[in-house]
C-alpha cells in the first residue's frame, strides 16, 4: 500500500448561518479538486468574529440586505445549486457547529457540512432541533445520538472556540474566509482566486 | 445616413474615491461592448450615499482594510490593469465629478471618467488640484479653463445631487453599482451578472 501524496490546503472557515457560506461550500470541494488541493472545513462562530474586528452583518442595511436576497438567488442559479432564504434566519448555529467538529474526528466534517448547509439553505429545516442534528449526523453514517453526546464534551466546545479565534487571530472578519497558507480570501465571489492559489501552492 | 439601432444600457454610478469602480470602470465598456449594450457613466457622492442608507465604508473595520488591500491587487492582476493605492485617499470627489458631468455634455463623461481613474488609482495623482483637473479636461478634448467655469454652474451642482439621490432611491448603498433596468448589481465582482442582464435585456 502506498501512502496517498501529500496535497496543498485550502482552509474554509465559515458558519452555518452564512448564505455565502452555504454557496461557497457548494463549489469548494470542485474547486479544490481542480487545483490538485485538498478542503479542510472550519467551523467558526461568526458573532464572535464580528463582535471582535468590530464588522457587522451585511443584512443590517436595509439596502443591502435587498440586493443580498437578489444576489443569492443570482449565484444560486449560475452555480446550479438550490437556495431559499430561511425562514429561521438569522438562527444559532453553536450546536450544529460543534456536531460539525465530531464529525470531523471521523473525517466526515465535508460531509456533514454540506448536508447541514443544504438543510439550511435549501430545505429551510430548523438545525436547532436536536432531531434534526441527529438526522444529519446519521446521514453521514455517524451514529446520532452518541455524536450529539460526544457535542457536548469541552474539548469539542474549546475547538468551535480555538477555530474562531483563530480565524480573528489571522485576520478573517466575515464569512466565508477561505486560507491558501496564509493567503486570506473572503467570500464565495473570490473562489476563482482561492483556485490559482491553490494551483500555485508548493507542494508539501 | 443611417441612424444607429438603440442599444440597452447599463448604468454606472461611481464615485472615484472608490477603488472598486475603478475596477469596475477599466472592464465596463468591455462588458457592454460583448452583450451589445452601451454604457451610461453616473457620477454620484458616495459619502451622502453611506449617510442616507446607514452604510460604511467597507475600510472602517480594520482587518477588512488589510484584506481590501491584497483584494485590490489581485483584480488588478486579474484584469492586467495598474494600480496602486492612492496617497491622497479618502479624497473629496465632487469637484471632479461636476467636470465629469460637464464631459457629459460633450458625451464625454466615460473617457474623462476613465482618465480620472487612472489618475487616482493608477498615478497616484491629486484630482483635488485645479491643475490636475483641467489637465483631465484636456486629455479627452474639452477647453480646460471653460471646462472647470462650467463645472461650477448651479445646473451641474444639481445634477451631481440628483444623481445621487437617485441612486439612494433605487437601491444603491455602496459602489460600484451598475443597473440593467430596474436591477441593481453591487460591485466590480458581479460584472459578470451586469453582463448577463445586458445580453438578456430587450432591445429599446
Amino acid at each position: 500500500m502506498s501512502t496517498p501524496t501529500p496535497r496543498p490546503l485550502v482552509e474554509i472557515f465559515f458558519d452555518f448561518a452564512s448564505p455565502y457560506s452555504y454557496l461557497a461550500a457548494t463549489q469548494i470541494e470542485a474547486v479544490a479538486a481542480r487545483a490538485g488541493g485538498e478542503v479542510r472545513w472550519r467551523p467558526m462562530v461568526l458573532g464572535a468574529v464580528f463582535k471582535a474586528t468590530g464588522n457587522d452583518m451585511p443584512a443590517r442595511v436595509a439596502a443591502k440586505a435587498a440586493h443580498m436576497v437578489r444576489d443569492l438567488d443570482r449565484w444560486a442559479k449560475h452555480y446550479r445549486v438550490p437556495f431559499r432564504m430561511s425562514s429561521h434566519w438569522p438562527m444559532p448555529t453553536v450546536a450544529a457547529e460543534r456536531v460539525c467538529l465530531v464529525a470531523d474526528e471521523a473525517g466526515l466534517a465535508g460531509p456533514f457540512a454540506l448536508a447541514t448547509f443544504a438543510a439550511v439553505w435549501a430545505e429551510d429545516r430548523d438545525i436547532n432541533q436536536t432531531a434534526e442534528l441527529v438526522r444529519l449526523a446519521e446521514a453521514v453514517g455517524l451514529d446520532g445520538p452518541k455524536a450529539l453526546e460526544r457535542a457536548q464534551a469541552q474539548e469539542i466546545k474549546d475547538r468551535l472556540r480555538a477555530n474562531t479565534d483563530e480565524a480573528v487571530r489571522r485576520g478573517v472578519f466575515g464569512a466565508p474566509a477561505m486560507f491558501v497558507g496564509d493567503e486570506l480570501f473572503w467570500g464565495n465571489d473570490r473562489l476563482h482566486f482561492v483556485e490559482e492559489a491553490l494551483a500555485a501552492a508548493p507542494r508539501p
